[in-house]
């Protein structure tokens, strides 16, 4: 399916760094969910580039939806939602060198040189505004369903946050911060190591962890479409994601099993686990204790140090000195894409186990 | 699609612990590609229990193919292999207490309680023999086309195993052993460590390393169907993977953007990167170096230590004392299902990219 | 997907005509659905050759359920049957001229060669013994629903029976007839005009008319996954069908718009329509009026009278007395074939739209 | 996978009658195929209504492209097109009646009301234009492979056009022609008797007859997606296709085995058939030579004349006409976008069988 993602409810993307508009297509939404443009808005400012921190490109996001809503709610029918490119500066591009760290040389590869390689083309960071987009739409849709979703900047630069503690409070703080943390004394030290990345001309990578509360037992398939492996499918799509985990995650390596397991106990009447080391998630399907799962975003590979690389065109060695605007740390603009697939691909997996209804259905 | 994997190259999975068959349907096959039995007979060797590190249940995996091959050769039509259950002593199992850790209590909900429970029923290990039958098929494909995939035991009980120093002979040697690591010394340490967890009644976890050479450059799709993606997608289809990284993976958090960026030099007319943090893959898009992954495995879930958990029939808590044959440890089983689905999941990139007949093409 | 079937209700196909064993794989039904094995088992008797009008290849048919049903009822796993080809007699059959009208030469082109060649193989109508053994099990599930499907010889070597007027006690009628007319007289007609083909060593065509009675309002897309869209998708993969009509079908083409729009009307608090040209389906969307379409199906390709065509291997044109057990007409034979590929993907269109335990679901 | 088609090769649409904008997205493509907006133009303007037999609205159709091509070639990544609607006249359409033969009932069923039932909203055939310049783009590429498509107005109000005699002159013809037809009396009879429908207020259908020649032998699978299957899933979208018939179609139930079967003989050392009943496909696969299908149109369910129906708000009976902008008959318009879908359709079946890159390929 390529660039299309999901089976019942479905996401398209399109549109290229430094093309007119670039935009996404959600298909499969149940009918008549609210569309609330101030909220994805909202989403979008978290998205962008703010301060010393981040890429100097400013981009006002002033999206448009041109199909599936109607007098303010999803039709049921293809959503269209188009985010004209306004402030690009092709001149800072050029056919060259491949930058290191990033698809030039692998869109090269693929593509035969016919690629957009203004800005990374299809391959920037700038088409996730449309997934963003998109997903806001998805993401009020589940909260209308009583399904939660935050994620905050866990670690950067050698620095970790607090954990969560106090769910779901944690997860209203964080969709409300531009920049994710739940110890803000921890979030100015990150912020104080990506500045200091920035002024030697380097980068710095993180840890994203995010908890999604609410979401039902019984989702998931025990082979191939577990919650674990459509997740992860759509999660790789971030940019710059090169590892996601869930619950324990790695540390399940050195946990014996007697520790690793989560009892079960009721709990109103419903069984519950007295601790989460599965991440909400048993043989791939959730068991309707939070999912948790964490992202490894790597650093921005665009750094204005010297780099060795080679230029594909003529084959030959070279130098490169990346010009142009770019993010020191992308971890946390990151997060809130992060949000954004996970809602869209759990809004796949619940339209495929309750019907194409169900996330505009009653509460139960 | 569900137990379907796959879009060109597909793969069916169906069958219980204590049902008389398990089996595979691999579909989208070049036509032509040897099939060899000895070669399905080893992995399946392989992916057995051994010694008093596993299980003491024995399954011959008597496997037939029962169509898509013919004259030794596959056909190009579904191919679909059987195993016969034979070792099945159902005694052993009722449906009772949730096992913590494992998929009983999400498959009761899942399935309203319809589900074969015996033995983790579809959910059980046993299920994997089947598909590393049908991987065996496609990793003697890929190696006739120069792509050879190996993984080893990178850490487990806390002791680590050597790192990939010699590729590719390091790949031959693993895929010989039964207990896969790359240096002995560690491989006898951790097999002690399982054998005084299993003397405990409990259970260790551990990490898996696999390397895939010889990848095209330019297979993978930007956005969704990245070859992190679908390789992850697959991957936590092996039973207790609760993590997968690629390259640095989540060691990126701690490094900055000059380090983690692979430097590219031109080698024999080609581009290749002088490190390989990426893992072979940049934007989705493979870029011709190693494919590098991780994926952690979580302890086994049946202990024989005394746990707490819930009757989900009765909605009543209660404790619980895991009675049968249960493996201490599966990291080192799960290497062979690992290999299996990667295999499977790289197949259907490639045959996507380069055509139905690529694999049994003639070498360019 | 290939041999692979729908999106959440799956059926993969698998097996040869000179094989071990065919089979299907099922895979997404509702949990808890009862599994009548003697309806399997009568429908499979339906689909064999019968007398003097069919080939004289008898298979018992002696089909076995390996996975996905436990205590009688579905699991909600996969849903593995095989069926074990018995009498074949692969002398009759040796690689040579490509059989005109057959799939011999597009195999061979397709598949280089390594196609199994014996009886047509993957091609042969043998195949279709699995899917309905598959279907059975979805027709049964969908009366329990209240939709009832059945097909009628609607027209066959020039001769027409009569048309459906008393539904649903003409569906009831026809599902218990081994020929399945509405008219006897007919049925006794068409069956004489076989046997003279037959003696002619000829074969005859025909069209068959199905009707899905009680399918919900509202299931289908208005693009591409049509209710008209899906269903073809299937029903040509009926041996020998050639065409696809729904409603009035071609018969539009000399209708005018006065005539060809059905009216509303009010009954019972819901709107029905006074005639049914458009076959239950407007828009790509079921209206809650009997589905009804029609497939013609062409003449058995195997017919004993010489023919002119080449040998794929030798490149040499040749002549062809084709010898083997062979079907004067397979339209009556066709009709539980194609009951069976509209059960199976209405079953899946209607998952899709209500969720994945609806089939499964008590009555409204 | 809903309102997008495709595997390989994929189509997503978007948008509604009295929406700003409506678009398609067409993924898979390979690289450095050139894009000829003129020929894009000349495409719309023969879906476009002209003079008296068709709708008074008129839309400029200037679409513009907004990814996927760079400097006038395909990138390999998605294209949008994206069209406005300019000449949208809202208040010609309220909530009201369902207009019989239309989608307003069914569509008001599966949306709940929340559908923009403005001009028929999503399922207006305004959305063919989208397809129609999506399609465009790989009619051309498709041509560049040698690989042409034409389709002519078969019959109409009763009245039969000249069949195909002289391919591929024949298609060239077509091509350029607003009316298609091959006997241009013909056309002038089709036409009068068009307007006289008109002058009654009523509509008239017909058919249309496809070939695409080129077509490469060997594509399409043997069960399910069959070129058969996977062109008419496609061509049932294309709006008032009622029924896809293949070669000789339903005319196959009144001939013979002897008659049906194509005869083979070797041309220029291809083996190639004599007749072509079986149009060009034979157990779901290309068999080389041209592949022919039949499409029925129904007549244009917007007619002026008085109408019973009911009303879905209200669920009360009523009596309608239908005031607005409409088409006495829509086959002549549809053709265009029957070319395109199955365009889009076999470019996909051709990708998934060559690979990704073959339709920009240098010629064998």
């Amino acid at each position: 399916m390529k660039n299309t993602f999901g089976t019942s409810v479905t996401v398209t993307l399109f549109g290229e760094s430094h093309g007119p508009e670039i935009g996404a297509v959600v298909d499969g939404l149940a009918p008549g969910l609210p569309v609330d443009e101030e909220f994805i808005a909202s989403r979008l400012t978290l998205r962008r580039p703010a301060g010393r921190i981040s890429t100097a490109r400013q981009e006002e996001d002033a999206f448009r939806i041109v199909s599936g809503v109607f007098e303010g709610r999803t039709t049921g029918t293809p959503l269209a939602i188009l985010i004209p490119n306004r402030d690009t500066r092709s001149g800072d591009y050029q056919r060259g060198p491949a930058r290191p760290g990033h698809a030039d040389y692998t869109a090269y590869t693929k593509y035969h040189g016919f690629e957009d390689y203004r800005g990374g083309g299809h391959f920037s960071g700038r088409i996730t505004a449309a997934l963003v987009a998109a997903g806001a739409i998805v993401i009020r849709a589940l909260q209308g369903k009583g399904i939660l979703i935050g994620t905050h900047v866990a670690r950067c630069a050698g620095i970790d946050d607090a954990p969560f503690t106090d769910l779901p409070a944690d997860l209203e703080k964080l969709n409300s911060l531009p920049f994710a943390v739940l110890d803000e004394t921890k979030g100015q030290a990150m912020r104080d190591a990506i500045e200091q990345a920035a002024a030697r001309g380097d980068s710095v990578g993180g840890i994203l962890e995010t908890a999604v509360l609410g979401m039902p037992a019984g989702v998931g398939e025990p082979w191939f479409d577990t919650v674990e492996g459509v997740l992860s499918h759509a999660l790789f799509s971030v940019p710059a994601v090169k590892g996601v985990e869930f619950g324990a995650g790695f540390a399940f390596a050195d946990m014996t099993g007697s520790r690793a397991n989560d009892p079960l106990r009721m709990k109103d009447s419903h069984p519950v686990t007295t601790s989460n080391h599965n991440g909400g998630i048993n043989g791939g399907i959730s068991n309707g204790m939070p999912l948790l799962f964490r992202c490894v975003v790597k650093p921005t590979p665009s750094i204005s140090l010297e780099q060795q690389t080679v230029n594909p065109l003529t084959g030959e060695n070279t130098v490169l000195e990346i010009r142009g605007r770019h993010d020191p740390a992308i971890v946390h603009r990151a997060r809130i894409v992060v949000d954004s697939v996970a809602a869209l691909a759990l809004a796949d997996l619940l339209a495929l186990r309750f019907g194409a209804d169900w996330l505009a259905s009653p509460d139960d």
